[in-house]
């Protein structure tokens, strides 16, 4: 809101961690030029009502305020589920196989409440958004009415906005790539939406990262004022593909001026990962 | 431009055939909206300078303008190949293999006098656009220098705007689809850019072809205010990885209200032409 001055606090180290530091730095300046200053590695202790005003009191030091906004994660709904005995998954998500069914043959779940494949790892995920959740929902209402459904799984793709920024990702962070046991190199691009003689342009960074000894695509992520939010979805389309960074680089982009430059940013990408490869 | 009053003549029925004709009219109506008057299966004659005007003779009228622009398509330039005795491909564009070898070994060709691989139909096919000319002098010059570089073949994924609509395509049309013996289906589907409750959100129209025996996807076409021009990029990853509409309706899609329904254009059109196979 223009004129609002705004204190964040977080327990995290930094923002968005999953972001390459150069990507993350572009939000962080972002919500800084917005009058948003941000407190990493700050626990809070308490709220306390002080002359009016509400006192946020943290482990290091305390500031006043007008008005407190509480975000703090979510959790799965799964209590009635364990209660009854179903198994768990991730995050403790009620644990379904790929037709929704839980560990009762006679019981299915779907919704932020259950987990699901992630289709690189091929490991549970917890990862409760909207489109999985509407999928599951179908899947859970035919198997269970007799006609046959398998849904394959998450890439984890998400998209949001940071004032005047999309922020996308898909697949796996370079570090989640290392936990799930890969050997991945990825790499940090900076291009533009559009071509570069074109007027509006904006600039573009993509993070791409890959499986060192197959050269498979394991994820990516994207800032950028415009041009993240779609663009991830091709990435997403190979990560389900289980293609490898060289066919990613194949593959035929539209191009015109008003909307890319002759090599889209995510093949600028493919081309200078395809060179650690 | 504003204040211009424009006359189109074009020897083909219809705008832009490889639309679905309802996707086609929306293209006709933003033409019209901005004074373009569209005059269809009409033969130029010659041109006239009359009374300081010109004075353009069709088979069937004439019309008096101020300015003609004459755009009349383009052909490969070949000759010199041609005279060479190099071996041609379809519009007589210089035939290569994926390494830009044309028929005699030691001459490479590369741009848009060249022909390339269809990766949907694997024949050879004259699609000139900027990226597929790029990538093919990459790769001439790669093979010329002694390191081996193969080309897969393009998808003729291509994206232009019409006045405030962004109309894109990839793959085959319907009729391109029968053309190449295909058993071919195809949907076209009315979605929104946006999430329906979000500000700005737009008519996204999407037409999705598939071949009905064996399911897999073989292109499709998209035109909308916003979010057609990177959206086509999902589905020509899809054709370059051989998908199945199944398939590619198992993707992971980015959701938020700012850039997407929840299930994207692309899925509902790929949902409802599963129902088709």
């Amino acid at each position: 809101m223009p004129g609002v001055r705004v204190h964040a606090i977080d327990l995290l180290p930094r923002l968005l961690p999953w972001l390459p530091q150069e990507m993350a730095d572009v939000v962080q300046k972002e919500l800084s030029d917005h009058a948003v200053e941000m407190n990493f590695g700050v626990q809070l202790q308490r709220l306390e009502p002080r002359n009016g005003r509400l006192n946020v009191i943290l482990d290091r030091g305390e500031i006043a305020v007008d008005l407190v906004l509480v975000a703090i994660g979510i959790v799965p709904n799964s209590e009635l589920a364990a209660a009854a005995g179903l198994g768990l998954g991730p995050k403790n998500a009620i644990a379904v196989d790929k037709t929704m069914k839980t560990s009762d043959p006679n019981i299915y779940a779907a919704g932020d409440c259950a987990d699901a494949f992630h289709i690189v790892t091929g490991k549970r995920v917890w990862i409760p958004l909207a489109l999985r959740a509407n999928r599951a929902g179908w899947a859970a209402a035919d198997n269970i009415t007799g006609s046959k459904s398998i849904v394959d799984g998450v890439a984890g793709t998400a998209v949001f906005k940071v004032m005047g920024l999309e922020v996308a990702r898909t697949g796996l962070s370079l570090q989640e790539a290392v936990d799930a046991g890969f050997q991945p190199v990825d790499v940090v691009i900076k291009s533009r939406s559009r071509a570069h003689a074109h007027p509006g342009n904006q600039t573009i960074y993509v993070n791409l990262v890959a499986d060192k000894p197959t050269g498979k695509l394991l994820g990516g992520s994207m800032v950028g004022r415009e041009g993240a939010a779609h663009r991830i979805n091709a990435l997403a389309v190979a990560l389900h593909g289980g293609m490898t960074v060289e066919q990613f680089f194949q593959c035929d982009f539209a191009y015109a001026p008003p909307f890319s430059p002759v090599w889209d940013p995510l093949l600028t990408a493919a081309n200078q990962l395809a060179k650690s490869l």
